[in-house]
């Protein structure tokens, strides 16, 4: 008997608006009733890709090991592959399109084990029109899989070299400067940043942040609480990224910031500092640490 | 022993910024712990229930067997009767508002078996005011015909026939046009008309799209994928009727779509095509095919 | 074997854009995969902990035993304490900050029993930064309380009389009006009022309500189907408090109400009614009536 999973976490930007989410519980319930599915989030802005990885790959340390049903589709209609992808060596399993969304959060679950495409009609409902392909290939995939059916009898096997990469903003130095990027604006308006803390260790306390035509002073703080009215702070996230915030408001809003926006990190005073560059790496959402 | 079902689905306009939603949840747990609540969508436009009829429709052939709750309820504190409907020879039971919210969804599971109104005090909630139908009514009713209490138990039989029916608009023929509606803009803003594709067979790929005071020329293509830049695509959607799209972007935002809006489509070029007439007929949504 | 909770309740500020709600629900998966979450809403304006107060307090006798996880928290990463709060004898146990938004749904369960503070690092996730306060300690001790751990593992003791209360505004009398206040704006724009019905009983069913620059007459009726056109009415409503409504309309919007606008409640025509004062009471929402 195979793995039988108990758990499928779902993400998409299908919103809440329309039964589509409903749809997909409702498909999975009617295939694998004994599945639990946990909605991570259905509001990834329509279409993207980029946003809809980087919610996956933040998230992916806490989520109950099982399936994984992943939904940010603008190529849906196209040729791009339907997918699923093992990683854990079987502990878990990525369903969703081949378009870059599942890379991150498949990096972060130390790689690929193995990966078919969801080709097996067998285990796709029918549509009445083209494919809904959450509701008609993924969810069942998904359930199927719970169920106890073997990854291979999804469909093909695929080289998992092939699958689409997921592209992550690097940061780096430029006359004095790390350029930096937002990763992500919260529900609350702090701008998380692809800055790993370790990068600017030797800035000291008091930097200049520039970004469109504006340029503020920003101080690091250990926690949202220790930011006084009206000054900018940079905190260490609960992510162990840094991300720029404002005391109880929208740091994003107050300073228009939005996701992809530049942002350079510049010391202030270089007469007071030490010139050791922060070490420029690739940014690395932490691996899980068990409790 | 009656039958025991094991899955609740819940559809509202209620929103989810207040409690409602959570509150008929918990209601539901206390009384039957076992059934599992899915969501369909609490977003149905306030008091739509047009809007909230078709949602079901879209999603009723995919719902678990078992119970589905549904309000949209302009008419709360009015006489209409609060009512829960048999259907597919007690595979299903559906309970709400008798406004003709759930009266597709009844059609197409075959039309209704048998009927009651919910007037038995021993399986409803007291309520501190005036009723909340939802969390004092429809609620405890689906929770105890989870627990197996018998239709019959809840009320007084009602004669089928005295439903509440669902309008659903029905294209006719004017001018060699085929006189259509918008009856839905899903999230990503395409609009399903109530056109069966058979209807417009013999109008050619390349039609005239009228609306407003605005006329468009819109080609009927396989998916989303084939639409062009700027160009408006007719396509069969995923429930099988056709849809106005453009490229990854809203149609009907470009457009100025919205439900209920009036959309005549015509033939271009009326001497390379053939005259017969699609053949106009009821919106159908499509029954269940098995997988 | 301590008690185990079978459900978790969860209300927060989070919305549901980012994905902080679905991580807070697989931490509570991998710790107690036997729990079922519900949501009452993650809706609550941002950091409104008098909001969020009252929605749970609205909530609360129609939630199931168990656990409940409430997180508005304006405090986090100062030095307000995380809590848990045992009420029913151990019926329940109420998880978050110590910042009043417990407070009144813990009062409407009969009162603290006996509560800690979320101290004990054996029941928490270790954050990659600063503790994101329900991903780390809220729904780890609320599902190791499911799970069996006793209440007194989680931390150290705490005197409830510490506890920081609640504050509901409390109406009054000046110039022979009730001065009251707005609760809650639902979400059909139903404008919920600090006032129980016994307050007004002497009013007559005709009254002058004055808020803002405005003042209009509005009629006392038996449920939302009695309001007229154009009519403002005042009905219990179905938490068994008075709310201002229109028909099928925003009362709330139409005139302009929002939670703690000031509204004074008066008697029309002095001369048709008697004197007696209504008893100005603290607003009491009512507890549970079993069915």
């Amino acid at each position: 008997m195979a793995t039988r999973y108990e758990t499928i976490s779902f993400l998409s930007d299908y919103g809440t608006t329309d039964e589509f989410v409903g749809v997909v519980h409702s498909v999975i319930r009617s295939i694998a009733p004994h599945a639990a599915v946990i909605d991570i989030t259905h509001e990834v802005p329509s279409y993207d890709v980029r946003a809809g990885g980087l919610t996956l790959a933040r998230s992916a340390q806490y989520l109950s090991p099982g399936v994984v049903v992943a939904v940010v589709d603008p190529g849906v209609g196209t040729e791009r592959r339907a997918i699923a992808v093992e990683v854990g060596e079987g502990a878990s399993v990525l369903v969703g399109p081949d378009n870059g969304l599942l890379a991150p959060a498949v990096a972060l679950c130390g790689g690929a084990n193995r990966a078919v495409e969801l080709t097996n009609p067998e285990f796709q409902l029918p549509a009445p029109g083209p494919t809904f392909a959450g509701r008609d290939v993924f969810a069942p995939a998904a359930a199927h899989l719970c169920n106890g059916v073997e990854l291979d009898e999804l469909g093909e096997p695929i080289n998992v070299a092939t699958l689409l990469p997921g592209i992550l903003p690097v940061t780096y130095e430029e006359d004095d400067a790390l350029v930096a990027e937002v990763l992500w604006v919260d529900k609350y308006g702090n701008a998380q940043l692809n800055v790993d803390p370790d990068e600017i260790a030797s800035f000291g306390d008091r930097l200049r942040l520039s970004f469109g035509d504006d340029a503020r002073t920003a101080r690091r703080v250990a926690s949202f609480g220790d930011v006084g009215p009206g000054e900018v702070g940079l905190v260490i996230d609960s992510y162990g990224l840094l991300a720029v915030v404002v005391d109880r408001h929208s740091a994003a809003g107050e300073l228009g910031l939005h996701p992809s926006t530049e942002v350079r990190i510049a010391r202030i005073g270089d007469d007071d500092v030490d010139h050791d560059r922060g070490v420029v790496s690739a940014v690395r959402l932490r691996a899980k640490e068990q409790p």
